[in-house]
């Protein structure tokens, strides 16, 4: 196995203070102390400030008794909706620091910092001091206790300096995003909050809203449920306060796809309405139906694939797995002895049976002779 | 590893007919000719029909040929908008059998053959031959290549009686859906359709729409992707022919839950543009973000967990693996050796990095034994 991060030299000169120690904040000390970084930290509350403490995320500095002078680099951590009054402060507190944020809209909070120099509130050169940044990393767990020093491993983390921004305070916030495994990606604000708007916070609302049907559903229906449900309505069960604050702070961006996606509803709605009055072949309404779901087809083929590169095809075996201690084990023992790379996984367990069903995807040359040499091996390969 | 379904012994008296030989067709066929069970089948494709012989699902017969006399159990799998006329077709020409269908809406079926009864194209007699039923299964590849004679293992299989059905005809689908490993469950036409609209065809709709708004999308966003958004757009890759004909066979049930939907996001999306007019204080923004989210937190918290049974609290570990041939092999080894039963199991490929994260689900007690264990034995928990 690899060697733990602490063993990578890292470019990021300390002290970091960081400022809220939520998941991202604490998953960021916590990585940086291991890596040998001296890191302050202090939250709003200081109950979660002790507990990120506590995992080891950094030490704790009461404000004002921090070293200003020596701080490097400042991290914000905290909801998108105090985010830029944070920094402000921040700017101002540590006179010498780098300062980024790391909330998931960027537009919002460059907005406000310009109205602030505009009002005179703040000089260009401190303003200069701050590059925003966003790391594409969370889960549906929050706080400290699920801190991860993991957590931005391989994961993009999008930087978005402004137009003031001093080079030396870009580079500072790249080397932290590398320093913490993750890909360091640039973008303007806008694209950012439009990017993000597609591909994670109207994801977020189609999935909320979806789930929101189940709640007059009988349990009868509930129990005919299978994976697609579950796979499309799982991150519904993310953090309303967090999210409320995301999706009002991107507002724009979020409110255009959503008029979209309710116009392709109400389209289909309409055509599934005739076919309800007048019979299945009501005008128009194979054809309404036909292309919504054609469109879906073209839209996620977009989606880059493992690695983020090209999506590739593999091809996929599937095994029956009795579900008691060690089968998967055995299971990916005998995958391993076929010299076979596992390029994807996944196991779904039938309802009310003892009985899971692995999809093991795999090099498409490769599947043939995993699918005969596990059935050989006496395992219940799917369709061999 | 467990016997081959062909050590069950099976109630299903044959020979069973089929008509119509995709992946349902055909994975039944597939199945009973394991048990032991004779099958002939039909398609109105003659090479879908071959296909389907070559995988084993049973033995070819010419329409008029068949042995009608002694076909016991005549199921029809074909597409939802013909199954009607087949279903008619069949009760004439096999007098002495049980006719079901598998289609995914019942309702329009019934309502078809009651239309034919009172025109005296069908008698009451035949009618009572009839029992539709639905089985829950299916996946994202179609036609008989893709057959499988375990896709109804522990899945609920549907039965919808009429009120003139003969209780032996409902007895002899019942036995069909125990012999091949699934879960019957009982229910009206009208309930199973709002069912399956809440559960699977708005689901889909929803899938689709969601994938449309990545069309448009630049790569660089897309290129900013993770689970959340893979997640809920996977299904969104299904067949657009064989959907159309589910959404129009289903038009009311998935009208209304869509009228749902669409009233949820324009609700949304008006708050939503008064924050981005106003800024995130405009009045009522908040509250319309937090309220979608929360109440997607209610919806998904009632979709059973694993078994079909009350969802249950796991408590997961998770650990980085690199990308290469034996790695997760060496993980199940690692977690058998510590007597932990895998509950669930999950990887997920860090963008453009060559190792992924494994997400292991186990019973709460059982985590911190497995976390300490594999730490100890080399392996990076995140968290440890």
């Amino acid at each position: 196995m690899s060697e733990p991060p602490s063993s990578h030299p890292v470019s990021t000169a300390g002290p970091v203070h960081l400022i809220g120690s939520g998941l991202l904040g604490a998953s960021i000390g916590l990585a940086l102390t291991r890596a040998g970084v001296p890191v302050t930290l202090e939250d709003a509350s200081p109950a979660a400030a002790a507990l990120a403490r506590d995992v080891g995320a950094g030490d704790l500095v009461t404000p004002g008794e921090e070293g200003r002078a020596e701080v490097r680099v400042v991290v914000i951590a905290v909801p998108p909706d105090v985010t830029a009054d944070v920094v402000l402060t921040a700017l101002r507190r540590f006179p010498d620091a780098v300062v980024t944020d790391v909330a998931s809209v960027k537009t919002i909070v460059l907005r406000e910092l310009w109205e602030a120099a505009e009002a005179g509130t703040i000089s260009p050169a401190d303003l200069a001091r701050y590059v925003g940044s966003h790391p594409m990393a969370g889960r549906e767990r929050s706080g400290a206790a699920a801190a991860d020093p993991d957590l931005f491993a391989g994961r993009p983390w999008v930087l978005v300096p402004h137009p003031g921004s001093d080079p030396a305070a870009l580079l500072a916030v790249r080397n932290l995003a590398v320093d913490l495994a993750a890909t360091p990606v640039r973008m303007a604000a806008e694209d950012h909050d439009r990017a993000v708007a597609a591909v994670s916070h109207v994801p977020q609302v189609m999935a909320s809203v979806l789930a929101a049907r189940l709640l007059d559903a009988p349990e009868s229906a509930l129990a005919l449920a299978g994976q697609g449900l579950r796979d499309t309505t799982r991150i519904a069960a993310s953090d309303p306060r967090l999210w409320a604050a995301i999706l009002v702070g991107n507002a724009g961006p979020v409110a255009d796809l959503l008029a979209a996606a309710r116009d392709d509803l109400t389209r289909l709605e309409e055509a599934l309405r005739g076919a309800a009055e007048h019979g299945p072949l009501s005008p128009g309404a194979m054809a309404a139906a036909s292309t919504t779901v054609d469109r879906g087809n073209l839209g996620v083929s977009r989606i880059p694939g493992k690695h983020g590169g090209a999506r590739r095809d593999y091809a996929e075996v599937e095994v029956l797995v009795p579900d008691s201690p060690g089968e998967l084990g055995r299971l990916f023992v005998a995958v391993g002895e076929l010299g076979v790379n596992v390029e994807d996984f996944a196991i779904e367990h039938a309802s009310r049976q003892k009985v899971g069903l692995a999809t093991i995807a795999v090099l498409p040359d490769a599947a043939q002779r995993l699918a005969d040499g596990l059935h050989e091996k006496g395992w219940r390969v799917v369709g061999a």
